[in-house]
């Protein structure tokens, strides 16, 4: 199935076109062994997976794009799918495969499988299964492409992309996990919704534990570039804490929201995640709240541990983590959420 | 929940941001009442609505965009994801309704409404139910906007763009079925997979009825230019008419298959539906297969019935029909598709 | 020869090709009068005005671009060159025209016509000049779009604007001069260069008049969300206040370096006023530093006077200022600029 | 010059914010050797060089752009100019020499360089002094970035491209002239706005040498898929040659009328060879009509020549010429053609 063409049919009636429609001109020589062009691999073609791959074709980030899965049905059905539109896009390669010799030499490796929690199962138990389907699929995307990056999409986002690190035996600034840039995203629209600004103008992070655990770093908050905490300050004007926290608590319940009114969320992720991968593949030096490894930053110790913090993004990867400045809070709540997610790891064998 | 300001939550605590952060300077004027913005209406947010709504947003061709459907939840779900993406897209309102007061004064309505066959229904059956839910929508929609475009997407397509043009009360050409605007692309897909090229430099129409009966315009696919049909002649090169029957069946068949395969065609659909959007909006003046009140063109007779023609699009919707060269046959086939569809319409009391 | 059609010679032949070649439905009915396109006039067809057009035309802004200019060899030279790229671009229309009727109903009227100094012209002189051209620029266009707005970029910029706004009897929310958005964008290709992030991470404004007398907005510069001075007092890195105004002065010098060295400046002003038309156009309600009437804000008294400010805009003009943080020192020294203005006004008569 | 952070003086103060502000994660790896990136080098920075270096940038082309000219001034101007328009644009690292090391592992150098003809030169003289010129400039190319492809836009385009094959030595599938591309989409404009269509639906070829022998493809002229001449058969209408050629003769006097008006081309060439950029780099498989290496195509004999073809361009340039019909009459003139290139070509000792 990973050849596009295999679904052509002119051929079987001896009809060679291509080359009696097109001559070669005198001394052709063969494209240099060295020419790269940019491949994305996407594993898991749910519906977080295909908007994911869905956005990237629209926003014309790849001339090739890979979609691996499990399901053999499903997946020729989304290849074709989007290989209908190719009269409306550029051209790039669409694939599919079972296998994964058809990811191979991609520069970015976007994984979004995951097993679904079973009625009664523990988080633990749920987390232990989609350990063992990384060591399914991490392995040989890192085989097949060694010098690729790794997107981790896949929820418990942290824990897994600590994973998917580990199996893969890449350096860690090559695997990074979508963690709260989407979080971020939702925050950011409930800010520029109620000033009734657009939200590129707002500046604003939440760190940490993708999740209920998320830190939302108030106090960095800008609109324009006006610290708005400072702002209220010297305004006079009075703000409850709790107001605040209110805000926050809507982030992390947004996308418990989305998920109970339609049964999953899609659009926005598909997009964030589009979002880092032209910040990786074009080398943008963009900052994003991702989850990157996080030990010996901010304090954190006690060992090996992802979490969301604001990373510049480029072609190499993670180039760096953002001094931002916390409170004690902030910092206190931060080395919270990495001492809960290194007694989860301890428990995968990993 | 069509005010999009609905989810935020900075308000309770007193906290009027908005009118301390900005300064209206002296002298401010209201906004003239002749502004207008560009805004489109998608009526059904399943699998098509949605897939035809997200990539509306990603090419960036409305300032506003409203939702319409009957589930309460679901709707409001699929607003909230495309809204948490606001971080990532130009600014565009994102609405969605039970009550259709909120599409007011839309420049485009597309309406992907449609009911499910139930197992062992007639098509028939099927087909009066969907005439039913028009009736619910269409008269709405022309009420609320009675400047705006229609373009209906559920199927039978061609029978409820003629559905949606008798409610409407509209001017034919202010209403347009998608017709085989993507039957066309899936036919320049394979071609340009067979001979390697971009499947936009090839040239290729499907007319007709969309579906089973659709016809190949053979005689007028060129790529880059170049007829492929006297070309095979002038290079003496053999083809068999079954050859090109093959790939007109698989074209047929390719939206069956992905439909077995995934359970619903999506993707094609939607970037289909948008470049339709773009080229209505945008002035555009090209030329798309779509379904159009036919009778006098091409010889068909009978009474009023829309199929698939390539038509010339702009902001006045159908500005007028290709004279397409058609064989013999080709005609024959046309005005049999004309003739069966309208012995369908004859059935629905309209 | 504002009529684009008027270069084609298909016609002579007595060959009426578009009336054979399309048909019309039946029962087509002519455009609603209600249907509006967006539609760009920029007058000045030199370096700046055609940098401005073809960034605009590039960026698929307007559906139709009107260019004004005294010279009509140079005028209709330029119209040509733009059309000949059809092929390349989305459909546009695209005029050009000696009189003003032919900018009728324009959404956004973008002025760049000026006068060159004379040797041995005084500032005054020149000033006086270039506001004997407004007199007949502005009037016109302000009766052929009475719904319009007008943005300035002849310099000096902020008297010119405040002239435009005299000439035009329009609302000052509808009168923006491009003021020092290109100032501030300098300045953030300076401060993301030397830091190796993107500048569109980097929040950074400079204000006040267009010029040798801006203000760099060092308080308020943050990159990534983080603000650029308390980081460095937190992390006790000593700066000296002569390396910042160091920089400040490279970025009003870099302007008089570009037109030392290339004799003008086009490229980035092109790209700085596409992005305003965007803005204001699209309705994105972003946040740029434009010059607006500033009296009233900021302490700024004397009378009605033009600077540059953070200024939130949308498809109404200027929606409002931002009350962003300004130091005594900085708040000094827009005052000052203020004066200046004034008292070169006063002696225009206007 | 040419590194681009050379204009910074951020760090005179002592300051190296880079190293404070951002911290590198644990365990970071510097990039593997084969990342690559998409790099664009532009040979001449005059109105036609600069108009291609921006189109490319606004239309994110590329990862680098490197300007290269003889004139210090005059270069460091522009790309001072480009730079400032960091915060509109996509980072695009932007560089400018006097010397082709900057130049090295570019995918597409792009060569505008031309000396101008003096008062009373011949046509010879001023070629031999521009492929004295090309002796300067295509070697150290061909060096530095042994596997990129070379495009000439200067003129006389033909025998230069075929200057820049010899003195490269690379295979002919990599040197390749912008020849009729523009023209093409003159005619392709011409016949657009004759019947009210959009550009991009015209199918039409000028071939042969650039300038006022070229040839027009007559026969393969199709309007969305229809060709025009056996329609006009069809429709029975009447049309006289002479009616055909004058149009030609508008395209091929349309250049020298932008010259005559504006004093030189530079936009719709800017688009033309943007346009083919992005072909080549994407690897989007389109045809175009560019000059190639001719000899034993259509009959093509007595050596080595370039001239237009309509041909399949990729990431290995070219990948094959479309055996498109010509009439005998079209047949010969492209012979003569090759002809008189020929003999031109003789007289230069390459």
């Amino acid at each position: 199935m990973h050849n596009s063409a295999s679904t052509s049919s002119l051929g079987p009636g001896g009809l060679d076109l291509r080359h009696t429609f097109f001559t070669p001109i005198p001394g052709t020589a063969p494209p240099s062994s060295t020419k790269r062009h940019t491949k994305i691999t996407v594993v898991g073609v749910g519906n977080v997976g295909m908007a994911i791959a869905q956005t990237i074709l629209t926003q014309d980030l790849a001339d090739e794009l890979v979609l691996i899965d499990a399901k053999e049905d499903k997946l020729r059905g989304e290849m074709l799918d989007l290989q209908h539109a190719a009269a409306f896009l550029p051209r790039t390669k669409i694939n599919a495969s079972l296998d994964y010799d058809a990811t191979a030499n991609s520069d970015l490796c976007i994984v979004t499988a995951g097993a679904r929690q079973n009625s009664g199962e523990s988080r633990l138990n749920l987390l232990q299964r989609n350990v063992a389907l990384f060591r399914h699929i991490v392995p040989p995307l890192a085989e097949y492409s060694p010098d690729c990056m790794i997107m981790v999409v896949s929820n418990p986002v942290d824990v897994l992309t600590y994973a998917a690190w580990k199996l893969s035996g890449f350096p860690p600034n090559r695997v990074i996990g979508s963690g709260t840039n989407l979080d971020s995203s939702r925050f950011r629209f409930l800010i520029a919704d109620h000033l009734q600004v657009n939200a590129q103008d707002v500046q604003a992070y939440i760190v940490g534990e993708h999740g209920d655990s998320s830190v939302a770093l108030w106090s960095s908050i800008s609109v324009g570039g006006v610290p708005i905490l400072s702002f209220l300050e010297r305004q006079q004007i009075p703000y409850e804490k709790k107001t605040l926290e209110n805000i926050h608590k809507e982030v992390v319940q947004s996308a418990y929201e989305v998920i109970r009114l339609k049964g999953y969320t899609s659009w926005a992720i598909g997009y964030s995640v589009a979002s880092l991968a032209r910040t990786l593949l074009r080398d943008q030096r963009k900052i994003h709240p991702v989850s990157v490894l996080a030990n010996g930053l901010y304090g954190i110790q006690g060992g090996d541990v992802f979490l969301s913090l604001p990373a510049q993004l480029g072609s190499n990867g993670v180039l760096g983590v953002t001094n931002v400045h916390l409170t004690d809070d902030e910092t206190q709540q931060l080395r919270d959420s990495a001492k809960t997610i290194l007694e989860v790891q301890s428990q995968l064998g990993l």
